[in-house]
């Protein structure tokens, strides 16, 4: 195929509270999906044991990453307790000219922005079944004080407010339905005909074997 | 739940050359598919034997159907070959209402219509794989005259030239696939944030078990 037929990927942005199960449902979903890239984030933190560069994260010193924020060559970041977390705009861009899909996961402000300039992306919630059991999850877990976990709950409800700014929602209750519901939605959106090529259109209407 | 909660349903609007596999992929999907209604047409021609009022067809006089679309009762109609063929409106908006999904199979033309008539309308285009097989698969049915077949080739040229003016495109290459991608689209449409309701935010915002 002509590398100039190529479709351009989509790009899709994952949002929901710490402990919805994000991370869960794309670690099940992604390898049943062909095409489908999984963004990393660049950081500032520090590289903990087992940590890659390039895996993980990208690990940048404040004074790189600084200089990415003045050159404006992140989709979007965030001070968060004292380190920068931000999305590398070259590798997203890249992927998706080279016809693959994207799939970044971010908090409520960071999709806003990356939907403020990519305003084609497709954005998708993934709500708990209530806060309550939200709650009983974060417990569970039991990595978390109790200041954190009052914390997260407290980003869950804003971002729930904001439900409707996306364009999908999943409901993360039982995980095998969040998990065939997250794949559903990514196999319709490359259905969308708005994707064809002229060359596609050009196979439906050949009369030739 | 309260009768003004219920979500309204979401019509689809399934189109496609004859012998292109509508019917089959419909049939196979549907019976997974919970709350989905088939809406069934309206026609003037003959009842053939089996076929019952209300089954395969409304079945109604010349009088009857031109004071129906007299009334503006129809979402779209069409003369075809000396007989009427049309969609009454009451029972898919009545459906609707219900919040029952609704699943309607028409021409390009009247697809058309309906999206003009209701704009949130889900626009479902069946693609051959080629018309090379399409042709291939209407000589296979042995059941149409060379003028019929090439009426259908012609027809179907048509409306794969409006191929982007529907929201998906499915190409029929592998049932099994095709039949996966519609219900994938139909999962996907009725996970949109914009369904949600008040009561569903409420639910997602729960504190209490």
């Amino acid at each position: 195929m002509d590398e100039a037929q190529h479709r351009k990927g989509i790009l899709f942005v994952m949002t929901g509270a710490s402990g919805v199960g994000k991370d869960t449902i794309r670690r099940a979903a992604l390898p049943a999906i062909d095409g489908m890239v999984y963004s990393i984030s660049a950081t500032t933190r520090g590289r903990r044991p087992g940590e890659v560069h390039g895996e993980q994260y990208y690990f940048y010193d404040r004074t790189t990453f600084e200089g990415m924020i003045e050159r404006d060559e992140l989709l979007e970041y965030a001070d968060y307790v004292g380190d920068y977390y931000g999305t590398p705009s070259l590798p997203v861009r890249q992927a998706m000219d080279d016809g693959s899909d994207v799939l970044l996961e971010l908090e409520l402000v960071g999709a806003r922005e990356v939907k403020r300039k990519i305003p084609e992306a497709v954005m998708l919630f993934i709500a708990p079944p209530s806060l309550y059991e939200l709650e009983r999850r974060l417990r569970g877990r039991g990595t978390d004080s109790e200041a954190k976990i009052q914390k997260r709950l407290a980003r869950a409800r804003d971002e729930i407010r904001a439900v409707r700014e996306f364009d999908y929602a999943i409901v993360n209750d039982v995980l095998e339905d969040a998990v065939g519901l997250f794949t559903s939605i990514i196999r319709a959106e490359r259905a969308r005909a708005s994707h064809l090529q002229d060359s596609d259109v050009a196979d439906f209407l050949r009369e030739q074997g």
